[in-house]
Order: C-alpha cells, then sequence, then structure tokens
C-alpha cells in the first residue's frame, strides 16, 4: 500500500503536498517523496524515513513551483538504496517525466522481459517504471498521448499522478482497485489517495476519480481541469479491504465514511456472531475500535477499552536475555485487570492474519483474570494473497488459506471465534459505495490475472 | 511530573529498569537516566530524548549489577545541559549515593541559601540536590539514617528512590503527595511510580508504599526488605490529578485502577451535568475517552469516536506561510464529519486548562458539520497552580483562574459548558481509595507552604 | 574527478574494496559506493558521504561475494538524490549490470538525444548511463561484446569497471586519459585508479592497464584473466594533471611515482623561474611540499615549512558578523611569524585556478612579516576547462583564460609570480612515463571534441 | 592536556571564542564547551565532540554577552555523561561561578577527602571541582578574594579561567606547569592556551601570564584589566613537553616559537646523533616535520617526505577478519617507495613513547625497500608519568622506563636508534624563554610532590 498526493496552481505547492503526505502517513512508512515544478524544470527530493522526519523547512523551501506530486512508499522490498522510492522520475523524448503510483501492475514481468529484450534498461524494481519505459518508446510526442498509449499495455491496478512542465495528469485503472479523490482548495485541483488529506489542509472535498477516468490539469493554461475517459471499460472492482483495514476512519473512500463502514460491519458481525452470554465488549485498540462500538451498539454489551495501547513504541527493543513472554505485544497492548477480570468479553478486531499476536493477546487477557474471550472479527478469514498492491503475506503464512475456523481458534487460544461473512461484509460495503468491489483476499476470486 | 522505577536482586536490572521506565514514559519525555550497581561502584546514562532512544543495547551491556534505579524527567525548565537529568550522583563522606526523586519540596529556595551560607556549591537547577548536600552535612556515616536526617529537614512532595553500593530505599513524604508502589519479581523486590510498569516485565504488585514509609533492601543480605516509619506522621493528602489526568488508565494508583475510577467520574459528569437534548457522546481522545465511556453508560446516549486522532505528530511543524486556521489542533485531531453532521453532541475532555485547543477544536467541530457542541469536563475547574510536582501554568495562563464558567463558556465556543463539582470528584476518587487527597489545583487549599 | 576499485575471487571482496576506496578517498568525496556478487545476484550500497562514514561493519556484511567494484564520487552536480552515485546498476536483457566509471563522455549529450528518441529513459544526469544503454540496445546477448559493441559508439574519457554475474572486466579508452592500474592480491587480480590503494590493501603493483585495453576477469572460471584490445587505436593522451595535481604523491601513476615528478616539477620549476634573492623556499601545505623540496634542493635555499594547515577544517562555519578578514583562509593555512619576519621569500604551489586563495594567503603572508613575497607555481597557467573529467572552473572563473602573468601577480599581490613552462612540465613528465600526455587545460589543445 | 580560552568586552564573545577553541582543537577532542554572560546570568553549552560539530549557529546565537570563556577536553577518563566537561558551573554563596582549568592538581585526593568529612559533595571526578569548594568555603564573599583563598590550598599544574557575573580572571600556578597567554582583541583582553588562538580571530599577541600571576577583567568597570601576584612564589617549572610535542608549531608559548624550538632540537639532535652513511632525512609527519627539516640543514642530507600521511582517518576501521599486518599503521602513513628503495634513511620523530607505531613503520619502510633505517628522536627517552596534566601512558607502558636504549632499537627494528640529551633538549628550550623548566617526563625529577 502506498499513498500519493498532488496539487496544482498554488503558492507553497510543496508544502501543501507535505501536509497532505502527511495526513497520509498511515499508508506508508518506509520513505517518501516530492517533485515540483513551475512549469519549467523539476525540482526532487526523495529519502527514506517518515514525512516529518524527511521534509526539512530547507527541503520544502528548495521544493519551488506551484504544482508538485507526492509519495508515501509503503514496502519494505528493494533494498537499502533510494532507486525505488516515488516519485519516480526520467528523461526521455517527452522531456522529463515524474510518475507516483499507488497499486501492483499483475503484467508487470512480461512487460519488463519484452522491453529489455528490446534494449530497455530498468534501474529500480518497482514496476512503476514500466509505464515511463511504455511512454517512451510510444510514438506520441505529448504527455497525455504517451501515457494512454502506455496504459492501454498493462494489466492491473493503479491510481497514478503524472506530471511534466505542462500537465499534472491523475488517473485510475478502469477496475478501480485503489481509491483516488479529487478536491478543491482555493479553486485549484488536488488529488489525495484519500480525503482527509483534504481535511488537514482546508481543501474540499468533491468527488472520486472515477474507474477509468483521466483528470488533466494544464500548468500553462491557468491550470484548468479536462476529464477524459480514454481507458477500456471494465467492471468495478474497488478493494473492499481499504474499507475493512486500511483508510484512515475519517477518510471518505468510494463515497462512504470509513468509520461508518466499520461501525456497520460491527453491527453485522454482532448480527451474524453473537456471542450470549458475554459481558463486554473491548476492543483491539486502534483498530477494532470502530467495529467493537456498532458490536456493542447492536449487542446492547457496554463498551469498554479493557486493553490500553502505548504509543511510545519505537522500531526495535532490547528484550531481557531471560525473556519475558510475548513480550512484543504486551508492551504494546496492556489489558485493565480490574475491567476484565472474572468477565466473558467480547474481543472485537478487523483482522486476523497471521494469527500470532491475537495468540499473545489473548494469553494475557487470560493472565489479568477474562473467564471466557470471545474473538469477533469484522471481516472474512484473509485466506488469499493479493496483487493488486497490499502487501499480505504469503499465502502460506495466512493462517487462514490452510486451517479450519475451528483449527485457528484452538490455534488462538479463544473460547469461541467469529468471523463475518463474505456476504455480509459486501452489503455493509455496498450501502453508500453501491456495488463492485474486488474481495479476492477473501474470496479467492481475481478480478484480473494475466 | 516524572517517574522511577527501581529493582534488586536481580540478573539485568538495568535492562528490566529500562522497561519499566518505558512503560512509564508517558511521566515524563524530556531525558531519561539509570543509575546501576553490583555493590561496588555505581554506572551511570542520562541523556535527553526517549527511553527508546537513550537506552541501546550498549548502554545497558554498560550498565552492570543486580540493582538499579531510574528516572524519566518531565520538565523542560533547565537548559541545554544534561545536569538536571536524574538519577542525580555524588560522591561524599558516605561514598557515591544517587537518587531519584518525583515531586517537588516547597522549602528548597530557603534550604539551598543556608547551604550556600554554609559553603554548599550546587550543580544543577533541581531541587533535589538539596537531599543529597542535607544527607552530605549529617554527622551519619550510614545511607539510611544520613536520608532520615534530610528528610526531616524538607517539606513538601517527594517519592524517592536512593541508591549507594549498600542499599537501595523507596521513601514516600508523610502526606503522600505522589504515588509509589512496591512489587515483587521472582521473589525480589520492585518499585514504580505506577503499577503498569510491573504489567509490562511480568513482576507482581503487592502494595503501595504507605505515605511516611521508608522501605529498606539491604544490597548485603540477600537483598532482604525491611519498613520503617522514620518520619513524622501528617494527614494523606495523595495528588487526585494523578488519578483524573496523569496516570496510565491501566494503572493501579492508590490502591485504585485509573480506568475505574475515570470512567465513573464520567458516570458521575453525567449526572451532575446532562446535556438534555444531545443524541451522542464523543471524546477527546484520547484523554477523554474513559470518561466518556462513563458518561455514555450514564446518560444512555451512543458513545461515537467522532474525532481521529494522529499518531504520527512531530515535535515541529513546517507551517505553510498562509497558514491554515487552526492548523495544530487539526493535525491531531480530525472531525468525522458524516457522524456529527447535523448533530447535538456532547463532548467529553478530562481537564481544560488554556481553553486553547478546546476553542480550535470546537471550531472544526462546528466545521463539520455539529449543530450543538455541548463540553463536560471530568473534573472542576483548574484555578490554582500546583507546588508539588505538576508542571502547571501559571495562575494568569489557568483560564479558570479569572473566568467564570459562562466567560470560559464563551471563550471555548460551545452551546453549554459543564464541570465535575469538587465534591463529586471526591466522592468517586474516594470510593476505593479512602479518603485524604490534595486538591489545591482545583479549590486553591495548599496543605504544606512555607 | 572520482576513484574506481574493483577485486575478484576473494573472501571479503566488499571489505577489501571498501578499503581501497579509502585509500582513494582524495579522489571524490561526495559519495560512494560498492557492488558485489557472488556470481549470482547482486548487493549493492550507495550513499552520500566519506567511505569511512558509510561503511558501518553491518553494510560491509551484507555486501556479500567474491568480486566487488566501488565508486568515490567527486563532483556536487545532480542534486539531493542519491541518483547519480555509483556504480549504476541495472536490469535489462543482459541481466543485470553495474558499471563505475572515471572521466567523461563527450559525445554523452547527442548520444542521449538519439537514444531517448529511441524510446530510451534516463533516470541519472550522469553521462555514464548512455554507456549502459548502449550495451542494452546491442544486439549482444553477452557481457564483453555488448561493452565493445557500446564503447565503439563513445568518445571522450573512460576508465571503466563493469560487473555482471559472470565478468569483472576492466577497460581505459583508446587514448588513456583517465589512469588504471592492476594488481596482484594473493593470486588474484585487483584494479584500481592509482596503485595507493593497493598498498594499503597489501597487493602488489603489476602494471597499467593499457590505453584501449580490455581485461576480463571470468567469475566462472577460476576467476581467470585475459586480455583484448578490441578498441580502435589512438595516440595516448594521459592527463597530465593526474601527475601535477590530483593524484595522491605515493602512487604510481604511468608507470612514475608523483612524488618523484612533483619533486623534479620544482627542480624544473627553480630552473625556469629562480627567485634571485629569496632566503628560503615556503610550500603552500599540503599541495607544494614535493615541489617545494625539488625547488629548495636546486636553488639551495633552506626549506622551511613556513605555513602550518590545520586538518580539523570541517565542511561550513560560523562566522562573527564582524567578518574577520579572509577568514576561511586562515583558518587552514596559519603563517609562523617567526620564521618569515622581514625576510623574502618564495611559496610554492602546484596551481593557481581562480586566484583567491593565493591573494589571501599572500595578504598574511605579509600581515606575518614577509619581505618579499615570490610565488611560484609548479605548473603552466590553468587557462582552458577540462572536458575529460576534471572538475575545473568555467573559463570565465580562471584567473589565466583572460589575464596577462602580470596581470594575475598584480592580482594576488606577489612582488614576482612565476609558471613552469608547458615544455618543462611535458619534459619532467616524460621523463619515466613516456611521452603521450592530454595539456589542454594548460594549452587548449583539445585531443578529441566531436 | 587541555585548551582553555576567554575573552571579555566584545560583541559575539561566543563566536569569537569557539573560534579560539577551533584553533585550539588539537589540544583536546573529547568534549568543549563555553560559559558566557552579558554580566548576569550565565549561559552554557557543553558536549562531547570536536568544536566544529557541537557549535551549531543556533548554539552559538544562544551564548550571549560581553564576555565569554571556553574549554576543550581531552581525557578520555570518567565516562560516558557530560559531567567532567568544561567550563564548570556552580551556584553558591558566590552567586554562579564558572571555571575552565588546564593542568592538574597533585593534592586533590586529600582535599577531596577533607571537603567531603565537612559534608561537600562531589558530582564530577574533575580535580578542578575541588577549588570550587574551597572557594565556596572560603568567608569571602567576593570572587577574586575567594579564588586566592582556594588557591593557596591546592597544589599542581593549573592554568585557570574564572567566570562570574563581575569578574573574569586568568590565572597561572607559581611554577607555569601550563602555558597561558594573553592579548589584545580591539582593546579589550583576550586569553588562550597558545597564541595561535590570537591569530585565527586577528587578535595581538602581547605576553604570557607570568608563573604566580592573576590577571582581573573588571565587567562592570569597562573591562579594566589589573594584574596581581597574590600567590606564594616559586621556581619556574614550565612544561618542556608542550615545545617537544604538544603545542601548534605557529604558537608561541613561553616566548618562543615553537617551530623555531622544534627545527633547532633536529639540529642538536643531529649533532648528537649523527647517522654516518644515511642519504637522507625523512620526518614522520606531522610531528617530526619540524626537527627533521632541522636534522637536514645540521647535517646536509637531503630532507625528503617519503612518508605519506593521510587526513581521512576516521575513529574506527572495518578491519578485514584475514587481517593486514600492522593495518592500522598503513592507513594513517603509507612510505613512497620509489623516494627510499635501496637507500639508508634516518628517519625523525618527537617522541617514542610506547613504541609500537615506530616498530609497524620501520617495517614498512623496510617492505618499501629502504637499506637501513636509522632512527633520531628530537626529545630524551620519555621514562616518567606526567602528574600536571599530560595523558601519558603508565610507567609500565612507557618503552623507556624499563628498557636500555638498546632493547628499544632491537623492540622496533632500527639499524640505530638516537635520542636528544635531557642537556641538549634544556639548552634549546632555553635559548628564548629562558631556564626553569618540568621535564619530570623525562628526568624523574617531579618538582611537586605531596
Amino acid at each position: 500500500m502506498c499513498a500519493i498526493f498532488g496539487i496544482s496552481g498554488v503558492d507553497e505547492s510543496s508544502n501543501l503536498t507535505y501536509l497532505g503526505l502527511h495526513a497520509l502517513q498511515h499508508r506508508g512508512q518506509e520513505g517518501t517523496g516530492i517533485v515540483s515544478t513551475h512549469g519549467k524544470e523539476p525540482f526532487v527530493h526523495k529519502e527514506r524515513g517518515l514525512v516529518g522526519d524527511v521534509f526539512t523547512a530547507s527541503v520544502i523551501n528548495s521544493l519551488q513551483g506551484h504544482t508538485a506530486i507526492g509519495h508515501n512508499r509503503y514496502s519494505t522490498a528493494g533494498g537499502n538504496t533510494s532507486e525505488n522510492l516515488q516519485p519516480l522520475i526520467m528523461k526521455s523524448s517527452l522531456g522529463w517525466v515524474s510518475i507516483a503510483h499507488n497499486g501492483n501492475l499483475v503484467n508487470a514481468t512480461e512487460l519488463t522481459k519484452k522491453l529489455e529484450q528490446e534494449g530497455s534498461i530498468f534501474q529500480s524494481t518497482a514496476d512503476t517504471e514500466v509505464i515511463l519505459h511504455l511512454m517512451a518508446k510510444s510514438k506520441e510526442r505529448e504527455l497525455t498521448r504517451a501515457l494512454i498509449h502506455a496504459l492501454n499495455q498493462v494489466i492491473g491496478a493503479y491510481s497514478l499522478l503524472v506530471l511534466n512542465h505542462e500537465y499534472l495528469i491523475a488517473v485510475r485503472d478502469p477496475q478501480g482497485f485503489r481509491p483516488l479523490v479529487m478536491g478543491s482548495h482555493k479553486g485549484r485541483p488536488v488529488f489525495a489517495s484519500e480525503s482527509t488529506a483534504f481535511d488537514l489542509i482546508g481543501a474540499t472535498y468533491e468527488r472520486e476519480i472515477e474507474p477509468g477516468e483521466m483528470v488533466i490539469v494544464s500548468l500553462n493554461n491557468n491550470f484548468s481541469v479536462s476529464s477524459i475517459r480514454p481507458l477500456n471499460s471494465a467492471l468495478k472492482k474497488r478493494c473492499v479491504f481499504e474499507q475493512v483495514y486500511f483508510a484512515r476512519p475519517d477518510s471518505l473512500v468510494y463515497g462512504s465514511t470509513v468509520y461508518h463502514t466499520r461501525k456497520n460491519l460491527g453491527k453485522q458481525l454482532a448480527e451474524e456472531q453473537p456471542a450470549l452470554h458475554a459481558e463486554m465488549v473491548i476492543p483491539v485498540p486502534d483498530s477494532g475500535v470502530y467495529a467493537a462500538i456498532g458490536y456493542s451498539e447492536f449487542s446492547n454489551l457496554p463498551f469498554e477499552m479493557g486493553i490500553i495501547r502505548s504509543h511510545y513504541i519505537g522500531r526495535t527493543f532490547i528484550e531481557p536475555r531471560q525473556a519475558i513472554r510475548d513480550f512484543g505485544v504486551k508492551l504494546k497492548l496492556n489489558p485493565v485487570a480490574e475491567i476484565i477480570k472474572g468477565k466473558s468479553i467480547v474481543v472485537v478486531d478487523d483482522s486476523l492474519v497471521r494469527g500470532t499476536t491475537s495468540k499473545k493477546l489473548i494469553q494475557h487477557l487470560r493472565d489479568a483474570g477474562a473467564r471466557e474471550v470471545h474473538l469477533r472479527i469484522s471481516a472474512p478469514p484473509t485466506a488469499h494473497p493479493c496483487f493488486y498492491g497490499i502487501d499480505t503475506p504469503t499465502k502460506k503464512e495466512l493462517l487462514a488459506s490452510s486451517n479450519s475456523i475451528e483449527k485457528i481458534r484452538v490455534f488462538v487460544g479463544a473460547d469461541s471465534l467469529g468471523y463475518l461473512s463474505l456476504e455480509g461484509l459486501l452489503k455493509v460495503a455496498s450501502e453508500k459505495s453501491g456495488e463492485g468491489f474486488c474481495h479476492a483476499c477473501f474470496s479467492g476470486d481475481y478480478p484480473c490475472l494475466t
């Protein structure tokens, strides 16, 4: 998962982009970058680290111009050099072109092989570089047409921001796997993976970029905005995991507020998977809070923040040699003994991927005196890897790929375990957003594979 | 506010102390230190910064021995050098002595003047150094007696851990202003400001150190523990602000779980200050969450996490020149528009000190569509500065020191404003902890001033 | 100017490469990188900074394999990203290929334009990337042949190390602009810009790579070494500035020890440009030391280190507002007043480029009491920019490009000024190395321009 | 060894102090500090590291006032905290007092014990703290008198700068062990360990502070300067090692230029210890350069820089596992083979302490082809530890403490070894500075021991 942000026609475009990337930090913490321009040369800064650390005042000052795009990178693949940080930037017969990408192309390997046979050289391991090569290879000498030429050859998930000295282009793949929204800042266009980035800079949310839509901002024509639909149309396959897990709760995604969706998933979960004699509902903070509120509301069980999350966790810890059991989880999540002692509790979380954290947490809850622990997950079992841009573990590591729910329950040590049904998930997700979701990670039903 | 932690008779005493300090990070973020010993010389490391950054594996390895004490420093007073970081350590006729202090002495200035006239030199601005001087000046040549001699001269708030090559001593002032608890780790004694530090290292909570009690661990006598009461007795004056605001919700303080107390404060608040036509209860996260749960439960209004808190906030921000209104608050706290739009909401927080954050937050809530905003504070107005160890603003900066509640309501822009009564607060705080609290910050009733 | 180093068939190839780059630090301080392999995938680390800072033990450990190449980058052009650090590495139909380059291609712009028209994209501003593109574009599917194909199209200066999973190739352009030497480490081949890198790792110097020669190490065939001469032959045009200025004095360059050459330049200078009534010879340390020894020996004037150089100079300085005159030079070079007071002195340096440092230094010498200052330069006037890899100032900034020697003398404030003649320079340089030098920076006689 | 610097009555006193400390960096690299004042409160910054790294522009800006003192610390004793960095600063009945000390008190342990018995507490391991205690204990309530009271009780080496809100005092012990000079900057007084600090800031050298002299600058009386001699007089015992080894060659020490003294030591050495059939003189750079010039001049043997010193040496090195022999020395000092091959050479250095570096260097010279190596040391054998402020090894580690010259010769592997005689050393050192030196490290004749 990654974040993209772009803005055009404003003073301090790089400062606003930095703020937008900051609001989207949850979508990628490995590294970040901004490319800006005043319509001539580009200004670039990319670096590993968090947005708040990478962009100092002097860096922001060096990123001049009225238009900027930025990117937060999630994946830790690709080694110790900064080649894979985005926005990528290249020089070709089109002049310089920069690109920021959220998503994953499924035919990248095949296209790479073909391009290499024609003499292209690749310098990053990012599939995004394929798009730049395809643009450079096109006979088109204008950015929009070259981009359309390239995108007609790629298959998979992409929400893109593309910048050169003439245009800022926002485009979303025809199936709309990854989100991309559009807003207005003092009358000028702004784009982001999620609407929360607009809240921070005081911009107004306008709408989603539609699947298959390309929005073009002309830097030389007073930043006028036009929209075209140059890509083959396809069925919508919007990633439902964004709603369940990835997006910030205060964001609008697919036209629906994530908080609202998650709370309703909790209600649906309470209906499908009640916990009959339980005495309270406790979220795994912060991920399970919204579904737990819904579960509590529907089930009429009191909501308690019975697990306290520490926010001072750094990257690595010095463990004592005589290791304290389940140390890492304890450091982050500590039960409140007095609340749960002797009680039968429902613990709500939004996912159960490898199961190791849940197993340790449940043991801690029992150590703190819980009588019964009923684990409820506000999504179906995650049984299949994602090929469209979410960094899931391999199939082998996914607990639900090869274990029955009963086996998982025994593994994590819960008294009962209940998942939301796929139908229940899609019912809730469709309420405000309409139908058309990719749910391959739950169903194995992959929309496009070459 | 500061944190102290100590442990004796264990392998890896410095590693366990580091973990304990980590669990107590919320009590002080300016700097941290550990002094350890194996009963001969001391090993020392103190540095500005967070526990997780300061203590690397090689630093921990250098802090040898079976016994260690540690300290997290809160205050930002004292300038750019590390002289004020604790544990303080000195050499005198008693040999080396190290001390970690939570609290504030009210007669420190007077004692300092007297000591200087007798030729003592002061190297820190910490009042704690006075205790070291008084010990060195005593005729006593044994740590315990020298410490008693010193403490009989000081007035004010102190929970102390004192270490030399023979003893680890934990002592709490006769009025018990600041908390100090005792536990057991594999049969060996451990001390901490709050019990949550025991949870992390797998130690068992045993009891509070009583006001006026001195617990002595003999390093040379198999870490045997004895308790004496060498100080003049006095009425208990335990800081009620720990319960309301400062301690971690999963800690036991004064024998009562903080979560439980805060939730009950919320219930009491709902009883005293209902919000008649409100439609939901929203906490200011994370501080107002527990009282809001109680308020929601008592009032039967739904609980919603309608304000999302970002956890990626760094120290400083690069603001755009054309400053976005109320930028800092927005970065940290963002309302979920869809939840609150058109609604009358109760917003619950645990304190209202300067009022500037509340004012901005209420404006953001209105911008996001809230119809009515009813602010409820789960404590009485904070109208008086603290002289016993909590870094409150000056009287002038305290909004409630010179304004009526109605004036405060107008200032923050709420439709209504309700505080908990002092009686209500004390009723709840006494339920499990018994009577005997300092509430000077609310009442101006200062227990001891010289 | 840059440094390259490579070694094959040894344990700890990256550690030895790191040491070699350390010995060559004087050739480039902006950034450094190593690519290593055990004959399969490559391991890469590149970073801005000095060799001793960039390569930590854990970085070296991560750079596995029996073969490695490394590069120190000199130029500060190219902005804040690391794209221009070398070795460059790319993936193409040849698999991965890495390249480290010292020199400058004079037809890079032309070739770039052509490649872009064919659809290639460029991600660095380094001319080196052109070679990678030409290799990828060749029909050849074997590293050596693809490299020959590429090099037959480029014009200019290049000493290269090229690495893939099968071969380590060292090649020098047909005119031999930049140095490249070959040695033996426990029977295995090692390559470096200068022989001093061999001294440090205990390798034995064997010979120069000849202009136009390509030495190929086969990683799969027991690291066997072969030599071919696949490039068009040309007249030798070895950079004479290496001898005068750039290389380390303890290096063998073009078969001749740099120390020896510089001392002889000093003797030749003394013969051509005597300073009749002078009383002592003083070098500008460290650059002028070797020529000054020669000047002293030939002229029979005593040699004195009358200017002391400070080695604690960092990058930037906090200057007082009421700026001390000529502050920067003073911090680095301080005259010893007692030595020069009332004396007529010969000051010897190896070059005079912009003249600003000399001007300030001469003023300091006069302030310290020098009666007469006779400046002698052990090279001809630097009047023309270099296009073959040395970062000279633009023609406009070169003092000698538009000023007579008399005007320069007046500008720097010397009592007399004498340069070595071009004939004298070439006579000395050819003594052991034979004829065939590029002296364009002195003569404007550019060997190859397209 | 340490450096001290002070200036009064100027704008930007802290900036000038920072520059002065920078020029004195060779006297101490462990840490540095500055205390400044405008006659009221003090401003303090102390930190481990080099002057150029510790003092950033913002730190310098925070150190306000017209008067400042600074210190560079040499010793690595005292652990990981910054308590031992100077200037020390304390508060007492005298108000705040700050002190910067170069030297070592020989009765510090005894005084510490006495002070502790009287109830004083010590927070650093620096003997300097004793002086602060003695001042605080005095009945005197004025800085000058309290300082005199204190200094009359201490024995040993001290050059001090003492600062409070009223006075800047410079004082040197009655025997004058450590240097201290006085200058003038725009009519205002400036003090430094060595005169080179004046050169950098454009101040004028005036004279030495005399042994036993106290120079007082009155901050409130237009920075007027007065001189008194309140200490018991004694025979001069100025450290001769400053001349031989420690001070910068461009400094005036004891009224004589260090360069000049060192060159004359080389001449004296050539007279006492000729090397009959040698063909050239080679210094160990940079320490042996000045004596080698003198040796060359007297002996009429050519001077060659046959050993090249690298200036890119960092603190630690990643050595290959299959360690290259004598790696550390090679990295720093590399012989120029072509110069010395087949030659009989005189190698000149200023000291031979443990002998390990010399042993390795001589082996490298032989490996590079030297036929004969005649080692000459421009000082007598260092056979005794220093108790007056120079960090010599223990007696056991001093090669000359228990070995004959012949044994040392065999150990280092030289063909001949010659030291300067003590008489020769003192003759040269006295030429311009007059008699009165401490030469305990050579002779064991300790001037004052309690």
